[in-house]
């Protein structure tokens, strides 16, 4: 693969097809959903679902990494007449890790000036929200989220649900929108330059979404592994994408995945301000951070990972932990803290990275340091005494108009889970919640996707507003694409998993209408409804691998006799005949369901004893 | 691979060796461990894990598919004077669905006489523990459970759980598991005809068991096949196993499984008898299925699924659900009840069937052949109906000192998985729970062993005692080797991560030995301590490769600047400098941990308008 023009994956889903709606207070807005196609004999509509994949996905739209993605936001960004173009930072050597020559991965070949807020304006959605405007942004993730609510408008819509207190409308007008942003409730990452980006909404009231961490390391990758990671993840459902990189060409690397990234971009500054100390935690400083910011913030950079919360007095809490501090984050900023024999510049800067971040509408993501690595440190005083000051952080980013979300655990075992929603729901004034996992055991590296899946769906049903993926290599190396895939596969099932435990009005839709394909022997669209198609169809084909065997009526497991759906439609048929319904009702209605056996009566024939030979 | 010798997995797993431990009531019993040693830098001692693996993984025991394992239980069962050999009855062509020539899996080469309970007499463990008897099974268990906890002896135990009713001791007596068995609230599934069985037991206060299923089916699979998927389920921790086969050859083919199983065997019976009647349900009678039940308990079947709570009126209830009914066996049994107009000769004979399973000790698993299949049909009416007849049929089989557990779902999303355990424990009298996941989405086809996974660890932490896997192939096809063993995986995870939420005494032992492993550095220990010692190391060499790799210290997702352990070594280093325990303990003990920032005040910089150029 040539590094200046790398091929990412291209082409619609199966039997799948963008469709765009358009906005009604911005009628200049067009929506994307996917829209899949279910078998004329299904009588059914095609069924929609929520579709972050971006134009990749579709192939109306000729995308080309070198040129990056159409500026959609760009008109509704200057159309408010509050930013204004600027020079902006000229990249430094050290800005890549202090690459040359081969080593360097090439600048992107377009460069805009950046945007930022005029003197004294603030420009993010908060404050736009506060202030009572409902923009084009907060309009597009309305409609975006009420996928499949119109399908059930008008229908009796039944809820059916837990949802610990979150209040989830039963259609999504922008105004609640603006509403639960103002309120803090939600969140939009939207840099003003990163205007490629579609909108989406981070909230308790809102879908479950997930996030995928790619990035390069000083072990291993390259620009181009990078961007078709990112736009493989997002084809699989990744609804925002963290660039963790940590080596060099960190600058240029990233400013190539912004550019061609319809879904918000989130960072550790942290990691390149570090590279640009040569790795050596001690030598970070408030200036070398600082320029770091404004370098990714002009970038666009949609969330900064802050990890402010590590303050100086927390880090004696941790240190007789089984694992420490296993936040990359924490620890450097723990060093500092402890070699400097000061409190955290990020603690005492604060105020000012909100500047920053009100300049550009950079969200952030208060970052958990002291999360706990393992399931003995779960929920400890270290990790707690943060939250707190997440929570301290977070009213102060609020005064400053800056959006927040909060992140969370880490290893934790199921029975502490709830308490992590609790605490968090309690002190960070219902800020988002962002967590990594979690997991539930600290067995099965190799399989801590799961491990993680299981505490991610949890802890998503009790309120958390995204998911951060954990893919199979972790702990143990870093993600290739099938271990992104696998990773996006996973916390799709728990995103939605918990989406539908918290009663989401139509979050059931696309399980109904898989669950009917799956009865009605629709082998097809059962492998289309699926959140991977192409797995699905493959496995089935390992046992039953000819074209006709997709029309059979009985199952690929089962073999014809004792398949039960077969059965199940012989036995509907016989019922039909047999006036079934009216008896099912009848039951239904308080007859008497349930005959008890008499052990001794007629029910049962007598005891006998078993055949002696 | 030769069918009359076929090959299976041998051999010691990655730095363990099999151990035994000897009763004391019972000083002829060894019980078979897994001890897992760390390097001894560690300093620890070894970590000794539940081994359900047989002596396939003990290279001093010489096995052989042809011969079987040790009948390490047929003097336990002969010394009880309560047994009689007899003729037994003899293979018919139908028992193979009358395969013949080249067509016909040989029959085992060893035929022992098979055991009965002589007349009047009740061989049940059930019967034995209510009588005040602690059985050598009884013993084995306890010592079995024990993992772990004996370590923790004489430590401080600090109980850490929520345990939702379930009293888990300290420490598992011979007395206790008499009492839990008595009580009806754990079973030792344990057929006399099955002496080469392990015990084990499953119940609510002992540790949560998982199984797989294995089985061939008329679309594809071998006895070969079936026989190393048993021993190869085991190895990677199936605690049972059930043989589903419902092709031709299911007689000799459960005879080879069942002489070289270590673990008990479940079979569904219904599905041998339909074979015998070619498959047509109508054709299904008493008789044939009597018939089949006897054959079945002579080979020495430890575990049966009835579905004799699907009953005739409880029919309608499941005609309209989205996906019917689901159940092999409880659709098969609701077409012959419809088809006769009359009730299911199961539940109308359940007291004899009774009486067999008496006579064996044969272990009841009341099939739920109306479990919901979709999300839509989770505890719908159907499926409550049932489980009230389960719960009636189990106080009938405890009437008859038989051994009672009872399957569950299915389909489940989870904000509805909580009822399900609640009310099996208000309708059956605390008799095991046996579930199916259950899965918590639809849309996931190709990762069900996912979607079913976060239901299986939510259910087993609510009280489910055995877990029945699912494997990525669930809906799409058979599972192969792989399969069976991603699926073991995910329902070690499931149920470990139960254990720990319940509070198990001993389960964090691993967890924390794991850990301490990780965060030492110690690449080895990690591994080998993991569920999948082959799959940890294979992605760890995927990023680093080189043996040397194995002894650094930073972790290969981050390299050496940005780990985050290696940085909290120094801290530890640093902090041990500092007297920071002394700090550590003052802020635990109840010292000022949270000091809140003033945003105005002196812990921040005064704010400053970010620089403007």
């Amino acid at each position: 693969m040539n590094a200046l023009t790398p091929a990412v994956s291209t082409g619609p889903l199966p039997a799948s097809r963008k469709i765009h709606k358009a906005g009604a207070i911005h009628p200049q807005i067009r929506v994307p959903m996917r829209e899949i196609s279910v078998h004329p004999t299904a009588g059914e509509p095609p069924v929609t679902v929520y579709d972050p994949s971006g134009p990749y996905t579709d192939p109306t739209v000729e995308t080309s990494i070198e040129k990056g993605l159409a500026r959609l936001r760009h008109e509704w960004i200057t159309a408010r007449s509050d930013v204004e173009a600027y020079d902006g930072r000229h990249v430094r050597p050290e800005d890549n890790g202090f690459a040359t020559g081969e080593r360097l991965t090439p600048e992107f070949p377009i460069r805009n000036r950046p945007l930022r807020a005029k003197h004294g304006k603030a420009v993010t959605q908060l404050a736009y929200a506060r202030a009572g405007i409902i923009t084009p942004e907060m309009e597009f993730v309305a409609i975006r989220e009420n996928l499949g609510r119109e399908v059930l408008r008008g229908s009796k819509l039944e809820r059916d649900g837990e949802a610990f207190g979150a209040a989830i409308p039963d259609f999504v007008t922008p105004e609640f929108v603006r509403e639960e942003v103002a309120r803090g409730r939600a969140i939009i990452p939207a840099n003003i330059n990163h205007p490629e980006s579609e909108p989406m909404i981070i909230g308790r009231n809102f879908l479950v979404k997930i996030n995928a961490n790619i990035g390069n390391s000083a072990v291993t990758s390259s620009m181009a592994e990078e961007v078709e990671k990112m736009v493989w993840a997002i084809r699989w459902g990744a609804d925002t994408v963290m660039d963790l990189s940590t080596g060099r060409n960190i600058h240029n690397i990233r400013e190539w995945i912004v550019r061609n990234a319809p879904v918000p971009i989130g960072t550790v500054p942290l990691y390149q301000a570090l590279e640009k100390v040569g790795g050596t935690a001690e030598d970070l400083t408030w200036k070398v951070y600082r320029d770091t910011l404004i370098e990714q913030a002009e970038q666009g950079v949609d969330y900064f990972t802050i990890h402010a919360g590590v303050r100086l007095h927390y880090i004696p809490l941790a240190v007789d932990r089984v694992t420490g501090i296993v936040s990359r984050g924490g620890s450097i900023m723990a060093k500092w803290c402890l070699h400097h024999h000061r409190e955290s510049f990020l603690y005492e800067h604060f105020a000012e990275i909100c500047d920053i971040c009100r300049a550009y509408d950079v969200s952030f993501s208060l970052g958990d340091g002291l999360r706990p690595g393992s399931i003995a440190d779960a929920n400890d005083a270290a990790q707690f005494a943060e939250l707190e000051t997440l929570g301290e952080l977070t009213k102060i980013a609020w005064a400053k108009d800056c959006q927040v979300m909060i992140e969370g655990p880490g290893h934790v075992p199921m029975h502490k889970i709830k308490q992590n929603m609790d605490k968090q729901l309690a002190v960070c004034g219902e800020a988002p919640f962002y967590t990594l996992g979690p997991l539930t055991t600290d067995i099965a590296p190799g399989y801590d996707h799961i491990t993680s899946g299981i505490g991610a769906a949890m802890i998503g049903w009790f309120g958390t507003a995204m998911l951060c993926y954990v893919t199979p290599k972790e702990h143990l190396g870093l993600p290739d694409r099938n271990d992104v895939k696998t990773g996006v596969i996973t916390y799709k099932i728990a995103a939605h998993a918990a989406d539908l435990a918290k009663g989401h009005p139509a979050a059931k839709v696309r399980d109904d209408a898989l669950s009917r394909a799956r009865f009605e022997f629709r082998w097809e669209d059962q492998f289309n409804l699926s959140l991977d198609p192409e797995t699905a169809r493959s496995f089935h084909d390992q046992t039953l691998p000819k074209e006709a065997h997709k029309l059979a009526h009985f199952c690929s497991m089962c073999g014809p006799k004792f398949c039960s759906m077969r059965i199940s439609h012989d036995i509907r048929a016989e019922a039909q005949k047999e006036g079934m319904a009216a008896m099912a009702a009848k039951y239904r209605e308080g007859g008497d369901l349930y005959v008890p056996a008499d052990e001794t009566g007629a029910a049962l024939t007598p005891l006998q004893a078993h055949e002696r030979s």
